[in-house]
């Protein structure tokens, strides 16, 4: 049913849209870049008979209506924006195979029972304000705006002056918050961002929950002395000390593996730094992530007690300074199981599992039934130029999206739900 | 014996020079401060009654005439120049001691029956041109200096250059080498640069022998992946793979700590470095010093073997490129057997223990039978502007260098060498 040519056609058409001469794409949230695709998005939703708008923060909603259309509607959709030399699939394909679907029932005929939307959501990525999911966040009314209108970017610009220079409207900023019950059901399409569904030849993984991570600033302090000069029995090695913690934050997260948490460093500097100087202080980042509270908890409280452990036995101090820890966010399993029902109606090799990245729809789960389906992409690459899904793949998941829209907003078949 | 006033004098007349408003001193290799503080030190030798010479590459050499001024002569001394905002200990201490040892010896009239040096090298520090103990290199004619004067400062300077500026005899440095065997011996005091006699309550340091260090910068690929979407299975973590080398670096040393070898990772950094990205590439340097041949290679050869078992059970890949791998100098035992003679005689708690760092003495050693004293500084703090080295444990070395050069010599009431 998925028209594969036309999407195609729209992936084609998004494309030049901030591409760099190197490879890749800069689309930064509320740039002229993300606006272009904003503009060229809604102009494809009109002319697929969708009543369009943008809320007061730039997200730009379509509407159909349904047979009752005093029903909630049934929404689905994801961002445009992306990340500084990204990839022209993380976010886009969620965008596209929406409008594949609604193409679909567009071309059938159907009119389904509950009204439809397609959103688009703005600032999705946190590189330009540092702060993720901007959009989705004001339209589940999670945040208050006002607070966030004097962050920076990296040329100084505010916030609020990015806002009024992308015509946002910043006095109903607040009114572009939407009521728990507004919507039936939110449901999101996104590439993988791992490989996960590559490693198991999987094509669709259905989201059961979306992680959030905990994250520290730990700094290790020991003593910087000449490694030529100091024998090993007299030394305060900080980054030994770390290599340690590393080792206890890898073994945390494989002893959680079951509950499908995970836990890492990615960050790591080292003072003073030179070959013949013993490390006399390491300040290392750690990011724990998991769908299951209590074995973040189980993680988060293994980590601490190893590093109390090291500190103690190799007499190094450490400072933690936790930058987040969020809870993460269960999806409807009404909403997950009707996907499931699709992807065995159509016979896809589907996987459940969670999400480790943050998506528009852990903030709209707050306010709606939602489900977030994944699709593949090349060797898990993300953020990164050479981020790639297949036409193919993000066509199948658009025919999940969309038999799974008709099941949630009832087809004029049947004109009943049945999921 | 010492004059530990006049002593205190010469610290103070050298201070000064390079003397940083922040605390600390920068005197580096053939600058305008380094030469200051061999015209400081040259008028000093002078008033000793030395025979004062600068050899082709700026190496000060004094020289008092012995009973049988025929045979070669005991020389002692250090060097002047300093790292970037170093201590003003560090090289210093040595040709003070020197400085002290003469004068006492003048005070008291004594002639030794072979004649006495005083020797200032220039530039011991690698700071400027990357290369350490230049100046007592060439005069031990360990290296062809043609072959290093094209090496350039931070700021395009070349070695040419600075030695031309500094005054050097461009023409004649190859000249500068002293025969095997024109030097009866060589004695140099120094500071620790470690907290060994500190820790251990001794004010002598009997030096057997002089590490080099085997330095390797080793590269391990793994892949960069999301922290969130990546389960713990499915990573090839190069910062894990890295932590568990650390550790087997800091193991190999602390099993080879009988045979006073060390093993130190000082460097390390990340790739890409992102809070939310599993590391792909770490590089990381590798410093291994001993003073036992057989020790080192055990310790290479362990560091070895457990990279390549981390590589294969990671499936990580690494590098390793050799930066270097000298050897280790033995001091001479009849000079050290000297030197502990003396500290008996004097009653000073001793140790004998290896230098971890280089020295000139390493050089001087190829030329000449050769001993090096060490005296605590506090903390084990050098390289630094915190560096500092009591005046009293100075006046002690420097007494435990004016009986060793004694002994050495043949003072003239005994007229025959004691040791």
């Amino acid at each position: 049913m998925i028209d594969r040519g036309a999407l195609t056609q729209d992936l084609k058409d998004l494309a030049p849209i901030g591409a760099l001469p190197e490879g890749g794409v800069t689309r930064l949230a509320f740039s002229p870049q993300e606006a272009e695709l904003h503009r060229i998005v809604g102009s494809k939703l009109r002319e697929l008979g969708g009543e369009v708008r943008r809320d007061a923060v730039g997200n730009l909603i379509a509407r159909w209506p349904g047979q009752d259309d005093s029903l909630p509607p049934v929404a689905c959709g994801s961002h445009l924006d992306s990340v500084p030399q990204g990839g022209r699939f993380d976010g886009v394909a969620g965008v596209v195979a929406a409008l594949a679907a609604i193409r679909a029932i567009r071309e059938r005929g159907i009119v389904t029972r509950h009204p439809l939307e397609v959103i688009a959501f703005v600032s999705e990525e946190s590189s330009r304000f540092g702060v993720a999911t901007l959009g989705s966040k004001i339209m589940a009314g999670l945040i208050d705006p006002e607070q966030y209108l004097d962050l920076k970017d990296a040329a100084g610009i505010t916030l609020r002056e990015a806002l009024e220079s992308s015509g946002a409207d910043l006095a109903a900023l607040k009114g572009a918050a939407r009521r728990p019950g507004e919507l039936k059901a939110f449901l999101e399409l996104h590439i993988e961002q791992g490989r996960v569904l590559e490693e198991r030849g999987k094509k669709i993984g259905i989201v059961t929950a979306i992680a959030a991570p905990t994250r520290w600033q730990i700094t290790i302090e020991g003593r910087a002395d000449h490694s030529g000069a100091t024998p090993m029995g007299l030394r305060r090695d900080a980054l030994a000390a770390a290599a340690e913690l590393i080792l206890a934050v890898e073994q945390w997260g494989r002893q959680e593996a079951a509950h499908q948490s995970v836990a890492t460093v990615g960050v790591l500097t080292v003072e003073p730094g030179a070959m013949n100087v013993i490390p006399g202080r390491v300040k290392l980042g750690v990011d724990i992530r998991g769908i299951a509270a209590d074995s973040i908890q189980r993680v988060v409280e293994g980590i601490s007690r190893a590093l109390k452990e090291i500190c103690q036995r190799r007499e190094v101090s450490a400072q933690v300074q936790e930058l987040s820890a969020e809870k993460p966010v269960p999806l409807n399993p009404s909403v997950t199981g009707c996907i499931e029902a699709v992807c065995r109606e159509l016979s896809l090799p589907y996987l459940f599992m969670p999400s480790g990245a943050g998506h528009d729809a852990m903030n709209m789960a707050r306010i709606a039934p939602t489900g977030l389906i994944f699709i593949p992409c090349e060797g898990g690459i993300s953020h990164n130029p050479r981020e790639k899904a297949a036409v193919q793949d993000i066509a199948l998941g658009a025919e999940v999206l969309l038999r799974t829209l008709l099941r949630l907003a009832g087809d004029n078949w049947g004109g009943e739900e049945q999921c």
